[in-house]
């Protein structure tokens, strides 16, 4: 052990500050400050009350303040001798043993799709929008004139529910589509995703029980999970959402919500008729329980007349709806709406609060902007056309070049056409298949909530150009006839930081 | 009950599609288009099964389903009848039991500030940066800079964890400031607030003890509450955080996290020195507890030196630490950063995935071209001037006009001043008092863990303008002359819709 050191300290009587923390301060400072030196005996403390004409237990309390803070330690008999307090007491690196919730989610998370092993694949995995399609220039005008107009309020804090013309802007085009809705049902949100969890946090208690379609959107699965809830996979039926089947299961246990996506369901591409968007309704009146309608790609009709969303005809206000700018117009906007009974969407509003505050008023006046010159119109007429030829290209296609024991769904709009596999085949090993072969998908069992669907997969027309469409479909029809002639093989595995797919 | 009605129903019976069900949605698409009328009665399946040439039992099936979906209901003995299907069977609006979350954080959001009684009032209750002081223009440069160059790119989806050459940028900016940090250690979310709710997501499960400061940043509790937390709070002194209740506090039960604002501290605007950081830090590493530092406002400093974050100490990596673009630069963009070991910003990235799945990029890509221009600085350095100019009114004011009794932090920085009244004075009946006389200010009870706190205040001077700051002083000095010489009252209750102040 060190020399006992000699302090200059000096304690101005006349301070608020107690004595004790001054001594207790300058000291702290005489140490990290290195003039009191690791090992150093500090004056034994009567050696120092007497110094400084104080109490003794004044220098007491101060040095018991410097070991509580880990600047000294006191040995019984010895005296009190300065530690090294530019070494951090702790050697190990902490672990971080995480929220129950987050390990949830975390099983549920897929593993990210296999490296690319061809040089050129046709991509019919993405249902990401084609950013080669984006009307960047007349949105980058909108910003400029929003930005010049009322600057200063848009990058200041602003409503929580949202840019109150825009949620004006939602309500009066829905009102287009027979919703009955004003500002007031309506709470922008960054994105369907954030709409979701948003929905999830307000209603959702761990044990509770939510009705999915089975398959569904994948990122449903792990986001139910963290919130701990148990999933209900209802089959899909050529009409939807099977109606038998989730009377069933809603006489036989409470169900806290039901989540459904009629319009161009991902990943199937059905619409349900209007027929059974009533009737599910009243199927989910009747037993009391609140469906969360996601209407994320309805924009996307190839052509002809859009049915009205299931919240049309919602008289009870059980409905709670989705919608999103990001597959019609730009992705990484983040932009998104829940339209909801008044007093629920100033409960969301309150999740909305605590999660992030509120969704950029930049970006929401800018869309409206947007909107309101028209461009979103000339925009989705434009996709309309792009995809429409594309999924004509697709279904010659698959007619073509897919084994007679091969089917698919026809979608009257959005990205994503269902195929059904020979029920011995597994898409899963097509995928790996797939991959070397330069032809890319969704294998189906992704979107399962029980893991099966072996035989499905999933073909997007998002980001395929339409001129490789042919040699695409025909690339995996080869797969697939060469797999119908042999043994089944096992699955591949895949390692890697897990996702979901969109 | 109405006539028996007959029926036009054509079978194809070289279709994929059961007989039974063809027979359903045909039925189901008369009742819908009103060709079947509510109180109709179906032909008996007997007749109906004779009529189409099939079995009965794919009659009554097809009955089953149509009563499955609320379109029919049999009566025994009497028929199937169709119900009214535009009319939901469900009258009662439905009500929203919320989640135990939401419940929970709804008992801590605060009450509407009561409403301004006064034609011109001074405010120093707002801690919302000053829109006056926004660099607009060259942020519309900025902005047309990166949609130019990279439109396509910043308006798609993007990385979970931010924008890369963002994460690259904060991070060399840390540097300066003694962080040893790469581009894996940043995440990029919406602002701290949303920073805070990945960090408790991920780490917090409900019972946990999370030691706070008291008083603290009331939007804290709420969210804590919400995720079911139990706060501990912490005293303050003048070096911040008092270590040595900490320790007794760490030495008596498990502690998951210690959240601490050690730089212009809300709302009490105290600095912890360079020791006290260094103490707090070895303590927590001491019991392995983690610490999040939230340093929203460190870039505020009037002049001078800055202190090293706590995060520059943190060899051992227990720290997760807070910035944000929302107190220097624009709230309105919702933009802040998570710097943690890259292990656990993997596992706050997937947070983020399954919550908005990422931050706009356009937004992030334009900050980045606005810092690397300079134009950040600069902003700085003028608000620091502006700032540095408003403190010194402030405490000549509180110096000139408020009784001997009351006493003040003076801060290096931020917005914060923090005003301790004799003991027996309530800031809650001040509030309204001065509501009524023009001067507006936050109670510090809102910013404590056990709602004590009456006998302080809170004045920010980041919205009053500096040449009413001695009138609004002189006002509030008044009041409290006044308040001095009487006897106390009850505190004022208020309505409105909840919130919680910034």
């Amino acid at each position: 052990m060190g020399q006992s050191s000699s302090l200059t300290i000096t304690l101005d009587r006349s301070s608020e500050v107690p004595l004790y923390q001054q001594v207790q301060t300058q000291i702290a400072q005489l140490i990290v400050a290195g003039k009191l030196a690791p090992g150093a005996r500090l004056p034994a403390s009567r050696d120092l009350a007497q110094g400084l004409g104080v109490n003794r237990a004044t220098i007491a309390s101060a040095y018991d303040g410097l070991a509580a803070e880990g600047l000294v330690r006191s040995h019984v008999g010895q005296g009190t001798f300065v530690l090294d307090s530019t070494e951090p007491q702790h050697a190990k690196t902490l672990t971080w043993p995480l929220s129950r919730a987050m390990e949830a989610a975390g099983r549920h998370l897929l593993p990210e799709a296999p490296p690319n092993e061809h040089p050129d694949p046709i991509d019919f995995a993405s249902l990401i929008p084609d950013e080669e399609l984006f009307p960047i220039e007349p949105f980058r005008k909108t910003i400029n004139t929003v930005l010049r107009r009322q600057g200063k309020q848009l990058l200041q804090y602003g409503p929580v529910p949202g840019y109150p013309p825009l949620r004006r802007y939602i309500a009066e085009q829905l009102a287009e589509r027979k919703v009955e809705a004003t500002a007031e049902h309506v709470l922008i949100v960054n994105g369907s995703q954030q709409g979701l969890d948003l929905v999830f946090r307000a209603l959702v208690n761990p044990g509770d029980t939510v009705a999915v379609e089975s398959p569904t959107y994948t990122a449903i699965l792990p986001l139910l999970a963290q919130y701990q809830a148990r999933v209900l996979g209802i089959p899909m039926t050529e009409r939807g959402m099977d109606r038998q089947a989730l009377e069933v299961a809603l006489a036989s246990r409470p169900v806290r919500l039901i989540y459904t996506m009629p319009t161009f369901h991902n990943p199937t591409g059905i619409t349900m008729d209007l027929a059974s968007r009533r009737t599910l309704l009243n199927l989910a009146g009747r037993y009391g329980v609140p469906m969360v309608e996601d209407d994320f790609d309805s924009e996307l009709r190839f052509d002809g007349q859009a049915l009205p969303p299931i919240k049309a005809l919602d008289v009870g206000g059980i409905v709670l709806y989705l919608g999103t700018f990001s597959k019609g117009l730009f992705p990484g906007l983040r932009l998104g709406w829940i339209v909801a009974p008044p007093e629920l969407v100033r409960i969301l509003g309150r999740a909305k609060m605590l999660t992030d505050y509120h969704t950029s008023q930049l970006l929401q006046a800018a869309v409206l902007e947007f909107c309101e010159r028209g461009h979103y119109e000339v925009h989705l007429r434009n996709l309309a056309r792009v995809n429409r030829k594309k999924s004509q290209l697709l279904v010659k296609a698959m007619t073509d070049y897919f084994p007679e024991d091969v089917s698919w769904t026809e979608p009257e709009g959005g990205y994503a056409f269902w195929v059904t596999l020979p029920r011995h085949l597994s898409s899963e090993i097509l995928l790996a298949e797939g991959a070397r072969a330069g032809v890319l998908f969704s294998p189906g069992s992704q979107f399962f909530t029980d893991g099966e669907g072996q035989q499905f997969l999933r073909l997007s027309i998002s980001r395929v150009p339409a001129d490789r469409i042919e040699e695409g479909v025909q690339r995996l029809g080869k797969l697939i006839e060469r797999y119908m002639t042999r043994e089944p093989q096992r699955s591949p595995q895949s390692a890697g930081e897990p996702v979901f797919h969109i």
